[in-house]
Parts: C-alpha cells; structure tokens; sequence
C-alpha cells in the first residue's frame, strides 16, 4: 500500500463549509446489512482461495497472470457483472539469489532481500568494507564521494503507528536510501528493513532511481540482521562483507487489471469504484498485501448490493502491478477517466479492523457522511476530521478531484509482517475481516443508495 | 535441549523416605546472593558477546571452534582457574541448498529446512506425488511399500506446554519419522516443523537413522508452509513437488567442550557441575539454545562465588555437539567419570524464567532441599514432587547415578524459535535472564555451602 497524503487541509476548509441538503429523503436503516455482513464467508473464501490456489504473484509475471484468470472465473462465479481483464504491458524486475556474508571481523550470514530494481551483482557478489548510518539524515550528510567503493549502511529504526503514518517518514530510507547512497559513489546499500517486527523476514519494496543516478545493489536487512550488524559495527573493528543480488529485468511483460460490476438503475448517477490490488511481493502469498482487501471489497458488494436495487452501479478493480509503481491505478485511469465516478475507495492496508473512517465529498453532502458515520459507528469506528485521500490505486482518481471516503484499518501490526515472506493466511484473523467486509457493505451501500447528486463541481 | 524422562517413579521413592539429617548448621542467609544476581550484566554480556562474535556455531565445524576459543577467553577473563578445551572429534552433516517447488496443480515454493543427516539430493533436486498423513500414527498405518516413490508428508501439529514436555511426544515426527517413511519405501520425508509459532522460518533439528534403515531426503517445512501444503492437498488433486535438499556427510572433524573451575575448600567433597552446550544450530545464532544457558551458569557460579569461599568446586561445562547427539556430554564423561560428581546441574531451555524446581537428592538430604526451596522461593519458584532428570549434556552423569537438580524453565514459548534462524539475542528478556542467574546463584551456593555429604549410596 502507497497512502497519499495531499490535499488534506484543502479538504477540511471545504468540509467546514456548511450548505443545505439537496434531498431529504429518510434514511434506509442499514442494520441488517451492517449484521449479515459480519457472518461472512465469502471474504475469508476468497483470500483463502486465491492465496492457497496461486501464491506469490508478482506484477507482470505468469503467477499474476494466473491470478486475473482466479480472480476473474470467482467473480463471475459470484455474480458479477462484465467481468474482465484489462491487459497493458510493463518492465518488469525479477530477484534471483539475495545472500550476504560478513567477511571479517566474524564472519556469518545475514538474512536479506534485495529492493525493486536493485542493481545485481554478478554471482559472486562484491566485496566492500560497510560505512554506518544510523539515520538517512546521516547518509544525506555524508560528503560527495565519501562512500567510493563502500557499502553503505543504514539502521533507521521504524516505529509502528495506528494509522501507518510512520511508514511515509521512515520508508524514506527505502525510497530515497539507494539514489542518494549511489550519488555519494557507494558500490551498494543496505538498510534496515522498514518494518516493526523482530524476525529473519526481511521487508522488501520497491525504490525508483532518480533521474541520472547509476542504479546499484540494493537491499534490505531483516531488523534482527540490522540489530546484529549494528552491534558488530559497535566493536569498533572495520567491518567487510560480501553481497550477492542477482537479479533480472524484462521489458514489455503482461499485466493487467480486474474489472467486475453490480449494475445500478441509473446510468446517470455515477459509478461507486471499490479498489483492491491483484499483485502480492514476491516472498510471501499477499494475504494482508492485498488478497484480503480484494476479498473484503468482493464480499461487501455482493451485501450492499443483497439490499438493492441499487441507484449507482458498484464496479470492483483489482489493480495490477501496484507494488511495483501503481501501474494498473495509472492503466485503469486512462481508460475510463471519461466515466464519471461519484466515489472511490480503496481496502489496501492489511485485515486488521476498521477503526475509523475520514470523508472526502463534495460541500454540502454532510447529510450523507453523517448516514454513512452512523451506519459504521456500531462497528466501533469513528468519524475523522481528516479528509481521506485513498490509496495509489485510486490516486489518480483522487487527484483529479473523485470524491473518496477511507475506511482506515488498525496498522499497529501491519508492518510486522508487510512486504515479508510472512505475509501470509494464517495472519487474518476471520473476526476481524468480517468487521471489514461489515463497515465497507454498509457504506457501499448508502453511497450506492443515496438520492443525492455526489457531483463534483 | 533434549529432556532425560527416565528414572521419575523411582527417586520419588527415594525421595519419600526420611532419613535423619547428618548435621545441622544454620543455613546461610541467601538473601544478597539472590538480589545481587538479579542485577547481573555477565550473563547478558556473554549471551550478546557469543551471538554476536561467533553467531551460528554447528557442530564440528570451525564456528563451534571460535566458540570454544571465544569462550575460553572469556572464561579466563571473568577469573576461573582451569579453563582448557577438551577435544574430540565427530562425523559431521553440513547443510547445502534447501528448496521445495510444488510444480502442479498451484505452482508455488515452500520455506523448509533439511532435518540432521538428510540424505542429499542432487542439485536439480526429486520430483514426486506428495501422499499426506495427518499424523506419526497414519505414516505408522501405511502399508509396507505404499509409499514406493512418493514424498510423504506429515502434517502433526505441536501444541505448547510450559514444562515443554509436548516436545517429546510431537518431537517422535522429526525423530522417527523419516526411518519409517523410508522403511515404507518413500522417497522422501517431509514433516510440519515441530514448532509452535506461525512463521516462514522452519524448524530444523537432528533425526538418527534407525539400523539397517537406508536414508532418504528428510525436510522440516515451516509451520505456515506446512498448513499451506495441507490447505492445497485438501483440494483433492495430485500434487507434484521438486525437493532440492543438498548437503555432505565429513568424517572425522574437531569438536570439543569447554571446561572451567571455581575451585573449593574440600576437593573430597565432590564437584557442583553446571552444564549448557556451546554448539547451536545452523541457521540462527543459537541465543536461547544455548549462548543464554551458557551465560546464566557462568554468571551464577560467579556470583555464588562472591560469597564464599566455598566448601565444593563448581565446574563449568559448556559441551560440544550437543544439538546433534550429544557427543560432547559423552565425551565428558568418558574424561571425568572417575571423578566424584556431587551435584549435576544444566540449562538448556531458553532464556525464560524459572517456575519450578525439581529434585533428585540421595535420600536423606530433605534439609538441603528445603534450603534450596526457601532461597528459591521469592523470586516466584516452586519446588516440584517430580524428580530431575537433567538434560542431554549431563544425561551420563544421571544415568550413573549423580545427583541432580533441575531449575525448570518456563518453555510456553521455546518452540517459537527452537532451531530456527529466528533464534537470535532480540529473543532473550533480560529480566527474565537475570532471575535465572538469581536463581542459579543461590542454589550452586546452597549446593556448594552444604555441610552434608551428598554421597551417593
């Protein structure tokens, strides 16, 4: 998951503003949607199904190609509407074999994970002596050329949050840690993993390289390997390693989105757009990164949709390539901004439950935000004074000004195990994805069912 | 660690026989050992300084031999006289490359480790019909020669006990299994980790090939991968898996045990010897099993020793090759049986705190164990009506009739991350490591303070 942050304050002016109800019709009362829809199974089946039945599936590779035809043949199978794939092409990067051996002064393995679009090295790896950066402020300060021949090393500790806001400030060492290592002329970089945990998983994601920058070999440490190569830095003795990152990248791959809808009776209203993504990361089966999400927004259609008809039409994308830069969110953009969209949601931050909920409509819709506050409230979830601002399958959506309304789940856990080997079933807990498929049905379906306009001005 | 089982009804007879006491000096006021010690750096400073000097240090291999040197610096450091290695030498199984592949019907790699002296595959590995048995007792029922070519796979699941004594009886999959698998004629063995956690990290750990038994590939999953596996054979289609599990079988390599005294008034009244092994398995740093054993009775005899001069010797032994057969333990004894043992003791069970203490006393020796008990008392320890049995380093002394004491350590979480890479120092509560010196401090010091003559009839 990518969260944008923009436009916040923006949204809050706009939301103090207050303007009268277009309609005033009453209210549907939305508890016995809100209660089916924490008995459901069909969330659960689905990130069981397409966990166990295709595994890792990373962007532009056959195994996510094996996931569109899954995902495809279950949401037909469910019911849905125009159900299909929407193919475009991408580079895609490809790990080989991660390895790194402290050479001396104790010699012993760590356990690592190359970055996306590291550099590789050749199979025997490369040899160089490991500068120590306890911050990225630290690196940012190293003079120019000073890394020449190293390997830079960066141990930022990340702390974990609620609401994940930690992870933009400390995955900054993900992001921007390798261009700037490269600039200063180091020969590779290592980080520590941006995660909260204290396994031998460690945390990959993807990093760009800025424009002009040598890409080079890349990687992250687990933070029990980063602890433990920063205490040997501690001892004072030069420390010299070896490092192995062989990797690959292809041109012009196939990926693709998923495309599936509950038809609404008027045309005219505007389409509700519910966002999940299709990739995983390579090491681990993407349960919480993204099949639960997926499976959240698939089950909860089919609730709202239960208490229908429906005025709007609900359409489901699960996004492809999102890990790897948010090439699908940018593919299903340009295919279909023509169409009007009257809201856009994304479930893409784990299965842990809903803790809260932040509104970005259009002025005078508070009619509608307090429906939508009141249905989720018995779910033990909160209004925020916070515009939402959605996920980078929407972003494009969003910045081009579609309302969006985020149903923000606890992440005090979610970077355990994000990006890591451990992403996997047995880390859903079933409660707690029912309370999920619970708060989005409830709220699909007062949007889906609003007799206002929801158009943006 | 390896639990001795044995012998349990019979002390507790012994132990239900009162005998006078042979004399009745007051005992000591244990008081300021016990808060001293639960102050204790040395424990923590040895359990970090092996972890992270040496890391991983299997068995015969030149990792356990910068243990040993390592250990007997520091040994000589901290003021214990006779600090000398004691060498032997030992077959030794090297891992290589681990990998499964489920090639059909859902394409996907499994996390697993190759089991003590698997047998090799060659590099492109076996390829073959999983055939699934829920537990040890289904394997045992399968026909002789059903298995003909196919990997079998056991998928029994381990439960968590605070005594630790479900190791035992789950443990029989990893120990016995692959012997009757091949007996059955299968190519192959694949078990669910005898572990309690839900982590990619499997649980490795050594298996003895039964007489006459030809080996075969044997590999533990991870406990994740083996629910995986499971969840994919419940679909009710063949599945076919590529096993590549190399490793090497080397003849003849040094191991060796560590040995250091604190030396006592009365050499006739027998040796105190604290036991914990120096080896560890490969894939972590072995911190609780056993660098934190090593650093609580190194510690405690220390701080036993303040308070002296003591009556008995306290000897160290951290052993060799404990974690593949207990070579070192025999080795001990083949050396030292001759000596007169008064009390044997060992740690080898994490770095949790101590609930229990268990007793095997030659009859008479009530007093002492009372004494022991109260010390032992307020740091929340209670004394038990089961006999010790040790542990597999001292498992000759027992047998031949050494008396014992056992400070039973709380092992709810030990199968987290028994011989996993996760095993590492993040792992070791540092309070916790300090009421275990604490603990061991004030009875080597009741032991060693003992007028009585712990004789063995």
């Amino acid at each position: 998951m990518q969260k944008i942050r923009s436009g916040t304050f923006a949204a809050l002016l706009l939301g103090s503003i207050a303007f009268p109800l277009p309609l005033a019709a009453a209210p549907v009362d939305t508890s016995p949607i809100r209660e089916a829809a924490l008995q459901d199974n069909i969330a659960w089946d689905f990130t069981e199904g397409l966990t166990t039945e295709v595994g890792p599936r990373p962007a532009g590779t056959p195994q996510e190609a094996r996931a569109r035809e899954w995902a495809v043949a279950k949401l037909k199978a469910l019911g849905f509407s125009n159900v299909r794939s929407e193919p475009y092409k991408m580079p895609v990067w490809v790990r080989g074999h991660d390895e790194a051996r402290i050479l001396s002064p104790f010699p012993q393995n760590l356990a690592l994970a190359a970055l996306g679009n590291s550099a590789s090295t050749s199979a025997n790896g490369i040899e160089g002596e490991v500068l120590y950066f306890p911050t990225l402020s630290d690196l940012l300060a190293a003079p120019d050329g000073s890394l020449k021949g190293k390997i830079a090393f960066v141990s930022h500790v990340m702390a974990a949050t609620q609401d994940g806001s930690s992870y933009s400030h400390f995955g900054a060492t993900r992001r921007q840690g390798p261009s700037i290592a490269s600039k200063k002329g180091a020969a590779a970089i290592l980080i520590r993993s941006i995660g909260t945990d204290n396994h031998r998983l460690p945390h990959s994601g993807v990093q760009m390289w800025a424009d002009g920058v040598k890409p080079i070999p890349a990687a992250a440490l687990s933070t029990v390997d980063a602890d433990q190569l920063t205490r040997i830095l501690a001892r004072g003795q030069s420390v010299r390693l070896r490092l192995t990152l062989t990797s690959k990248m292809l041109k012009d791959q196939p990926s693709g989105n998923v495309i599936a809808e509950l038809p609404g009776t008027d045309p005219t209203a505007g389409i509700i757009l519910a966002a999940c993504h299709i990739d995983s990361w390579d090491q681990g089966t993407g349960a919480i990164d993204d099949a639960s999400g997926c499976g959240i927004i698939t089950a909860a259609a089919l609730h709202a949709a239960k208490a229908g008809p429906l005025r709007r039409t609900i359409r489901i994308l699960m996004a492809g390539a999102e890990e790897v830069g948010g090439d699908g969110g940018r593919a299903y953009f340009a295919a279909h901004d023509g169409e009007r969209h009257a809201v856009a949601m994304e479930s893409d931050f784990g299965a842990d439950r809903v803790w809260r909920v932040d509104f970005k409509l259009p002025a005078g819709h508070e009619a509608l935000s307090d429906r939508i506050a009141s249905a989720l409230s018995p779910l033990g979830i909160a209004p925020s004074r916070l515009a939402a601002g959605g996920g980078s399958d929407i972003e494009p959506l969003v910045k081009a000004g579609v309302p969006v309304i985020d149903l923000q789940q606890d992440g005090t856990h979610y970077f355990d195990i994000h990006h890591t080997a451990d992403d996997t079933l047995d880390k859903v807990n079933r409660a707690q994805l029912q309370q999920n498929v619970s708060a989005w049905a409830v709220t699909l379906f007062a949007i889906a069912d609003a007799a206002e306009s929801l158009a943006v001005k």
